[in-house]
């Protein structure tokens, strides 16, 4: 049985379903694979749980994810140590030289902060590899996305495989290996449109059945499907990232202040309170309602996309023709059309669940179990 | 600059193709990935071109691509050796050892027979890795599946990278990768549904469209959308082999036979010439015309579609909800329908172009890559 190293640093909601699903899929890994995942670290904001021998025991994992869907902080686990910095974390560890794995463990980032870049630069030195279902580092500046990726650089080849971030865009949607291929064969990708938020899916059917934005996005607020505060994903600003991700997957250099974010309310209804703006959405209806007209005289329906297209990343409400895979999506799957040499004038197309914790984990144990067959 | 040697069996349409992208990405591959793809030899039915010292260089690959554009026979090459038959080819390279090569090359296989099964067994106990575009080694018995593709052996960890067949279903799409994934993470897929034939697309399009059958299939026929004789489509054996190969990716352990496979005309239509086949058609237009009307009564859509679900691997007309991915398929374009654990209701999708020598030579050329990057 091979064994493969892992350190998880994030513990929320996907973290903690990636360590339910490791511990789960154990026997069919080891049946259908050979191989065995041993969780050596696991790190939060408040501190580590650091394995003192080769792993983390199965119990000891169950114990950290009851601890977290108590709200605590792993500090608090019987095995916790203080300090949440992830450099520190990882330096602590000694994986490469002093540590009795012989393979240099993969470090898959599950938090939501671009605060551990330098702990995944550390670990991608160290000879270790990453996976990130965290979308920050790759949206700072050009250089760090090059050097997480090694997309674009002639003295990427040793590294090519040793990152992946699939769940970045389209949690567990084959996107950005879809993207990886096209690139790796030489295929011209000349647009990627894409929905990337089932939240505003959501909104954006609800339009198109003639509701008023007021109404379908109360409902949605109420129903919690969008975050605490709606205008998080109104703004636009998350799919927005996946937009930048997926330019620069096309080899394009390109920063977030390059993206074009159209959102679906003014500025000026920034800065006031949740109930305020929930109460001022009404003030939006007739636009709404004007902007679903006239895109069905044209045989158009409005989605809320990301387009990458001649040197533009774009997101914000867009026309699409209504025989177009998008122009037929309804509900809140996510969907990205990719337009390129071979796949013209029919986009290759990915369609399915684009969130949810479940999925998403399981997108990230994938990309795991893919890098742990990658010497 | 790593290089990375490759063999090529088979120089029909994608092998063709495929040539002429390695060499037209030479400097892409170098810029982006620092890899070189050497081709060290190229063989057809009649014999092979073998390099003399590290690779063929492009114009004498090249000249195999027009040498084979004009029908010509590898043998007649000046560097031509005669002798079709691939184990003695590989042998004689004697790639592992004396060869000046520090990598075992890649073996491709883009010939259309179940001939080469010995040469790829061979390359892969040379601790060679193999690409496949041809369905006919991978639907051969179990036992050859499980030897090629490793899956399901216990012993397997160690090879399961060193073979790739993404073009075997639906071209270039991402459909084997995507099934992968799903596998490694321990997903449980409970169906997989999908069209992968263009040609019975096009009938499917037409007849829902209220085309008689006699028209459509010899509609098709005349545009050359079905191979010579169209039986060949529309009996749907070769959908039958994607099914298979789908099932087996799934784990599932079965045969050829053990597909049910339900062609667009009966067996008794088989003795026929292809000009009686064409004119006796008309046999069948009440049939379908009837099936349609039926399948529109309950909102439904007729589809030749493959469909593997609780242990049963069926391919032939399939009535789909009209409001489902596939029903609201039209055209040639593939799709396939991912139901899985996570991916539920809601199928996870992948569609697009699903033929043609070029895209599927790209998706050939994906392959490549990707193992170029797993040592």
């Amino acid at each position: 049985m091979q064994s493969y190293p892992l350190v998880l640093l994030g513990v929320g909601g996907v973290g903690r379903a990636l360590l339910q699903q490791i511990v789960e899929n154990r026997s069919a890994h080891a049946d259908r694979f050979g191989l065995r995942l041993n969780v050596i670290a696991v790190a939060d904001s408040s501190g580590a749980v650091v394995s003192n021998g080769s792993e983390l025991d199965d119990q000891t994992l169950l114990e950290v994810v009851a601890l977290k869907s108590g709200k605590s902080k792993l500090a608090e686990h019987k095995l916790g140590k203080a300090g949440g910095d992830p450099l520190k974390i990882l330096q602590s560890l000694q994986f490469n030289s002093a540590n009795s794995q012989s393979l240099a463990p993969v470090v898959v980032d599950c938090t939501a902060t671009a605060g551990t870049v330098p702990a995944l630069l550390y670990a991608l030195e160290q000879n270790s590899k990453v996976v990130l279902a965290n979308k920050k580092p790759l949206t700072v500046e050009q250089e760090v996305y090059n050097r997480l990726s090694r997309a674009g650089l002639t003295t990427g080849a040793q590294r090519l495989d040793r990152a992946r971030w699939e769940t970045t865009c389209g949690a567990a949607l084959p996107v950005i290996v879809t993207l990886n291929r096209l690139m790796l064969c030489g295929d011209s990708v000349t647009k990627i449109a894409g929905t990337f938020s089932g939240t505003l899916g959501y909104v954006m059917t609800g339009l198109q059945a003639g509701k008023k934005f007021s109404e379908v996005v109360r409902e949605a607020h109420r129903l919690g499907y969008t975050e605490p505060d709606p205008r998080d994903d109104l703004g636009g600003v998350d799919v927005a990232r996946k937009a930048l991700i997926l330019a620069r997957g096309m080899g394009w250099q390109m920063e977030m202040s390059d993206v074009t974010v159209e959102g679906l309310y003014p500025l000026s209804m920034d800065g006031i309170s949740v109930a305020q703006f929930l109460e001022a959405t009404t003030s939006l209806d007739e636009y709404f309602a004007t902007k679903v007209k006239n895109a069905a005289k044209e045989g158009k329906v409005l989605r809320f996309a990301a387009t990458v297209e001649n040197g533009k990343c774009r997101v914000g409400p867009t026309l699409v023709s209504v025989e177009s895979p998008l122009g037929r999506l309804g509900g809140t799957d996510n969907l990205v059309e990719l337009t390129t040499r071979w796949y013209n004038p029919n986009p290759l197309v990915v369609q399915g669940r684009g969130a949810g914790v479940d999925a998403t984990a399981s997108g990230v144990l994938a990309d795991v179990m893919e890098l742990a067959y990658t010497k």
